[in-house]
């Protein structure tokens, strides 16, 4: 059995589980919204980030108990600051899927992206999806190669914004400047959603081996990197 | 004399002024570049920001190495967590301030700025280096309404943000497309960069009193704000 203390650890973990998956869905389902032009899924998108802010209340709230009442150090402590990093991280992520269903519901009835652009912004939204789905098992499971994973999807997620930029760019664009603007934005959001995830990846590979990801990274590709 | 533990937290907290200095002077160097498409000043605020991330590590470093060794409770607890939040939204504007440079950069020898929007894209970069100036002072002073006029600034940041979009949205935008995007991200960066100079003073205020800036401004503004 476990003593109360790491019991509460486990609490905290599972919070920062929750939060990634509420999150995650949130990504999913504004993009669902936005494409769709659906209004009611908008809304219950942006009311359901409350629970997100929520839960990185009560968690944070947590996490400074454990630490006044417990006195963690050495690793313990560790693991308690980077939780509440990463509840950062997860609580930003949410406002960010929370923006995208704000612009759905601002360009309601018609749709913010032309539909020339369905299937990247369609693809973007499923990437991010995925992206936190994986930042989850990777609390879970503190898995260091599925953590280091998410970096290689991330850059597959700048691939897909700079096509999304080329089109932007492209003479023949044609859907004029208020969509241009929310194009751009959406971009943006669905890039730092993404960031977002692999930050939260990479703050357990230095949980787990002491080790920025960047850093064990560039042993694996140290011969393959291009010239600075 | 004070004893070698509030030392520490003195040196965090002179950590946390130093951070906030140089990410307000890299948003007003940045301006100045995009605005002047100065290269050589854009790649001196490109490069700064390794300074930011160093400051912003070594703080870090104290923080828990404070947490370890001395286990501080109550409000010496809170103010070692809330100062490792403030250090993340310092350091998160050091890399919008190195964002605005790298578009000055990006677009050189040309502006990223069109003429008939110079004077908006100045006014917003200078009040973000006011509101970061007021966020360093509000951490040496602990001034509480100081930091409420925090919010104050940044409606006006919000107002020019808008009008910077109804500028983009009018009819007689004659800029062409990547600008529009360039003046689309431009805008975002200065807004997010008052979102967290506004947080940093918002985190004070909560050490302070123990009460969210939120629930205090509303107890002066109950009678006059608009109903839901």
């Amino acid at each position: 059995m476990r003593d109360a203390y790491h019991e509460e650890l486990d609490t905290i973990g599972d919070g920062l589980v929750d939060m990634a998956r509420l999150v995650g869905s949130a990504i999913g389902r504004a993009t669902t919204a936005i494409l769709d032009a659906d209004l009611k899924l908008a809304e219950s998108v942006i009311a359901a980030d409350e629970k997100v802010d929520d839960l990185q209340r009560d968690l944070e709230g947590r996490a400074i108990a454990l630490l006044a009442r417990q006195q963690p150090v050495a690793t313990d402590l560790r693991i308690v600051v980077t939780s509440l990093r990463m509840s950062a991280d997860l609580e930003r992520s949410g406002d960010l899927a929370q923006h995208v269903a704000k612009l759905a519901r601002l360009r309601f009835p018609d749709t913010a992206v032309p539909h020339d652009l369905h299937a990247t912004i369609l693809e973007m939204g499923q990437l991010a999806q995925r992206l936190m789905a994986k930042a989850a098992e990777v609390i879970i499971t503190k898995d260091v190669d599925l953590a280091l994973q998410l970096e290689h999807d991330d850059d597959a997620m700048d691939l897909l914004h700079r096509a999304l930029f080329q089109h932007l760019m492209d003479d023949r664009w044609k859907h004029g400047i208020e969509t241009a603007v929310d194009v751009t934005l959406l971009g943006r959001y669905y890039e730092r959603f993404a960031d977002h995830a692999v930050s939260v990846a990479k703050r357990v590979v230095y949980l787990v081996t002491g080790e920025h990801a960047d850093e064990i990274a560039s042993q694996d590709t140290v011969n393959t990197v291009e010239g600075a």
